[in-house]
């Protein structure tokens, strides 16, 4: 009996390190906060280890032809992978319990997110043209329209909800923007804060919880 | 004590009445299936009744100020409201039983429907340009590259899952893509189901469900 428990406890420690490996979570994606700043700032609101792979960008054409439609972020856990950002940070928002209280509460939140990512599409658009006649036209719409019609819906968004993008209330929809709010400067060449007190209390704070201003304080630097 | 119970009943059946009128759902959107009749088809599936206003093309600009983000299709329920079509999609599958069977499940589910949204998205830059060099620009690379890019993918992920898009089965992601499909069309001017067998067996799949052939049967007839 002895040599049986002994064998079984070996073979449950064996086992759950295995089970360890296996449940292994990575991201991958570029050496960059833009999309997958909100993921990595979930995972450490939660305290959920997680390896942080940041491929060199000079290897990104030979990775690129092996992620699901050529994009990353990508997730991998228990040895299956998914990608698309607002989807695995939908994912880890429920791991860590930034979600609502039932599903009205959570189409508030998708609603938000999608309606932010929208913003950053329509910027991305812009910054990513690589036709010089493209990138000319859609210049002023963006400036003198859509960047403020979205700035000035956040800000009032922002305003009614305590310094938060849903439910008056810390959820994943205020990472998803504040995880990304530097890309978007960095693309806009603006400063979105600027001018928008109740935006800038959203971000404020997302970076005074101290496991993210822990985070902020010790993540790699990066540009965008 | 039986004035009391009269009257309580009599208040109940009142109160009853109230709110079964303030639980009505209604779809705000445009007299087109475009974003909305996903949504729609969704209701069909689950047998929920649902308020199917479609506006007249003529009062959008009285209407759009009011919408959230000036956005379409809106969905009521209870007095509040919320936006974006994926998101409404999303909450109405919960409904209808559509949605995985865990956070995994749910994971693939919305990771798909982001990446036929993103498809969208793209068709939707080029179709909705007023720009003619914008146009112009985006032409070749949407029909050249991305449009065949998107299709050979998702003809291969229609045929690893039994002519599904996630899961191997029935989902809201079957229903994001087949309700969309013929604005996809329309955008285009193109059959993106032609020379893609497991793409229109998803269609076929939907399509083919007793209460989704009756309502194609009977829905308004509209160009997208």
């Amino acid at each position: 009996m002895q040599n049986k428990k002994s064998s079984r406890n070996f073979s449950d420690t064996y086992l759950s390190k295995i089970k360890l490996k296996m449940s292994g979570i990575k991201l991958t994606y570029f050496p960059s906060k833009a999309l997958g700043e909100s993921i990595r700032m979930l995972f450490k609101y939660g305290n959920i280890e997680f390896e942080d792979y940041r491929f060199d960008r000079a290897i990104w054409p030979d990775i690129k032809p092996n992620m699901p439609f050529g994009q990353t972020p990508v997730l991998e856990e228990n040895g299956k992978i998914a990608h698309q950002s607002v989807a695995i940070a939908r994912y880890i928002a429920k791991k860590v319990k930034l979600v609502g209280n039932n599903d009205w509460e959570d189409l508030e939140i998708d609603a938000i997110v999608d309606t932010i990512n929208d913003f950053r599409g329509k910027i991305a658009s812009y910054h990513y043209a690589t036709d010089n006649a493209v990138k000319e036209a859609l210049k002023e719409p963006l400036f003198k329209q859509i960047i403020p019609f979205y700035l000035d819906k956040l800000e009032e968004i922002a305003k009614n909800n305590n310094g938060h993008f849903a439910l008056g209330r810390l959820t994943w929809a205020d990472f998803y923007f504040v995880g990304m709010h530097e890309y978007l400067n960095f693309m806009t060449g603006m400063n979105l804060l600027e001018d928008h007190p109740n935006i800038a209390k959203v971000v404020e704070n997302v970076f005074s919880i101290p496991s993210i201003k822990t985070w902020v304080e010790t993540r790699p630097v990066t540009e965008a």
